[in-house]
């Protein structure tokens, strides 16, 4: 597999009241058709990965809405798997692609998210569990900490452990303007700030973000006249399904769909676990950046929380984990996040990734999860 | 193209108020994975088709609902777009298989729409058309009747020339145990029915419908001990948009998307229309099925009204339209309406169709229809 990442576009990532979700869409896709090259009319299909805008705007039929805008004719669809929304819509316009049925094919991540009231926010994201756990009133919240206590209790996972990947998460945002929350905290900050659902703190939490992310793909494998080692392919691309309810699983200390689809998308793209240089994972709470690292191989299991603390994951470390601030501060437009992972490792790939640039990246990994791993989508990118 | 439908499975369509959406959903993928002979462990992804149940009840997520229920464990994905929903998650399946990613795929259509109260279903379908429509008021009776009034006026098509469509439909419906109203009625019952938006009437209008669908698609072309002729393929499938909103349209009595998806799903097939034998089309509203015969190119355009009343598409005509009674009879569960199309092709050319069998019937058509025509899906099938 080698799919051209022809074009990027990213909206900065906020509470952005003056705009709608078409307004966020259309501004990420303009940019990201411009960035290409590529004419508008030449674009054969239009994937757009969203959870919400149905059940908070009663705005569904996503596709023809942008194309209508964009004003291109051509075929159009909507993906949607919560939270892994953008991963999946960015995998099957893969498919489309291997199939040759489509040749150049923009993704459109978005989520307008700060419209709803909060109560009708967390009742829209609870869709992203069964309806079993809905009715026990299990937000996600709650899910995650079930998950952080089987951590910490099988593996003695500290809380400051998990405060790690805040503050480093918000270290990285703090060099990236397009990040909701642009500035560092400290540990006794997250130890210390509001209980959400006990351990898990507020700063342990990815907030409530706007906002939209685009990338053209293409089946041509020419570099545009870029400077060797600046084009990025994507080589690998695996989805895996768990059970909608924790409940079900032998573990909640792991993510098997996380073990699963990383396999499958690093023999793709020929690649070892050890071979990537930087990564943008899922830290809806810290925890799944914890049990990410684990579940990747980048370490053993249980010892998340010190390979974190160690500073192998922060700018500078042996492997920079979301240096665009994961969904922690960069902040989280469910729909938008898998794309936007895929245009953060593109732009360290492309070495313009300006004051978080890694030095010599070019080999990289996205992992996107629905839910609570109910599905995980993983990318490997390439130059 | 040439993707094995190895697999059919399908639940009556009604007023179902015993059984939830994922009763529906797995009382057909059950069937269908049954009759494919297919070990549910070899299915490789499930492609889900839905447009409302996040609306109506809250559940998002719906790829992993169904692999966890059915007790599988691969790739899901759910695909939105409009009452299109069905037809876009077949033809994105059929990527996916043409890929070489995935060799065995449940796709599976359902829609739970009784549960809601009346005001919230006509919310909620409103969804699939543009915020600027629906500011206006324009609900589908509404935007259909502007389309009606249109084709009435530019070809002098009448109301007993719609009201036509709805009486074969009902007539077919009548030999379809699985049709939500399975009876026949008269022209003067849908002339004098209760007027919806005028010229529309209560018996031009499809129903509210619960119902689901379910097909395997493999990439095995073996015919499985079949007997000769009786082993279908899919061989064309093709997605075309067009705007939004009626008024960026230059023609209201015609569907632009449908002119241009048929004519590349039947290149695909290597096929014309005039081969076309069976076709199932989205007749939502009577005037759907007329455009649908013109832009299809069964009839010249304006003449569809006429090719209908002359009994053309009716059982034992040359080219039977809708004999599972169509969305009008038959019924409409948006998300099913697509793989139910497929569905019943598939039974036709299986030649196991009973009472409605078309004779000799080899090569079949299905349109597959989101919102005003802004997602058109065509599939072509073969024996």
């Amino acid at each position: 597999m080698r799919i051209k990442v022809a074009g990027i576009g990213l909206t900065k990532f906020g509470e952005l009241w003056d705009k709608s979700l078409l307004d966020l869409a259309l501004e990420a896709s303009y940019e990201a058709i411009e960035d290409s090259g590529i004419d508008k009319n030449k674009i054969d299909a239009v994937f757009v990965g969203n959870m919400l805008i149905g059940k908070i705007a009663g705005q569904d039929h996503l596709g023809p809405v942008i194309t209508s805008s964009l004003g291109i004719n051509c075929a159009s669809f909507r993906i949607e798997g919560a939270c892994a929304s953008g991963g999946l819509a960015i995998h099957l316009a893969i498919q489309g692609i291997l199939a040759g049925t489509y040749k150049n094919v923009l993704v459109v991540g978005a989520e307008k998210m700060t419209d709803a009231p909060s109560h009708q926010i967390t009742w829209a994201l609870m869709g992203a569990s069964s309806s079993r756990e809905r009715k026990a009133g299990l937000t996600f919240p709650a899910l995650y900490a079930l998950m952080t206590q089987a951590h910490m209790q099988k593996y003695g996972t500290t809380r400051k452990e998990l405060a790690e990947v805040s503050v480093k998460n918000h270290y990285h945002a703090s060099l990236n303007k397009k990040a909701h929350y642009p500035f560092e905290i400290s540990i006794e900050k997250v130890l210390t700030s509001t209980s959400i659902s006990s351990p898990i703190t507020l700063f342990d939490s990815s907030p409530i973000t706007d906002g939209a992310g685009a990338v053209v793909l293409s089946a041509d494998t020419d570099s545009r006249g870029l400077p060797a080692g600046r084009q990025v392919f994507i080589t690998g691309s695996a989805v895996a399904s768990d059970t909608i309810d924790l409940a079900q699983r032998q573990s909640l200390s792991e993510l098997k769909a996380t073990q699963i689809a990383s396999k499958k998308a690093l023999e793709q793209a020929g690649a070892g676990i050890k071979d990537i240089q930087i990564a943008e994972v899922h830290d809806c709470f810290t925890i799944a950046e914890i049990m990410a690292m684990e579940d990747l191989g980048f370490c053993s299991k249980g010892t998340g929380g010190r390979f974190i603390a160690q500073g192998a994951t922060r700018l500078g470390g042996s492997c920079p984990v979301n240096t665009s601030g994961g969904l922690k501060a960069c902040g989280h437009p469910v729909g938008a996040t898998g794309v936007k992972q895929i245009i953060e490792i593109t732009t360290q790939l492309r070495k313009t990734a300006g004051a978080r640039q890694v030095k010599n990246a070019n080999i990289g990994l996205t992992q996107n999860v629905g839910g609570t791993g109910a599905t995980v989508v993983i990318h490997v990118l390439q130059t």
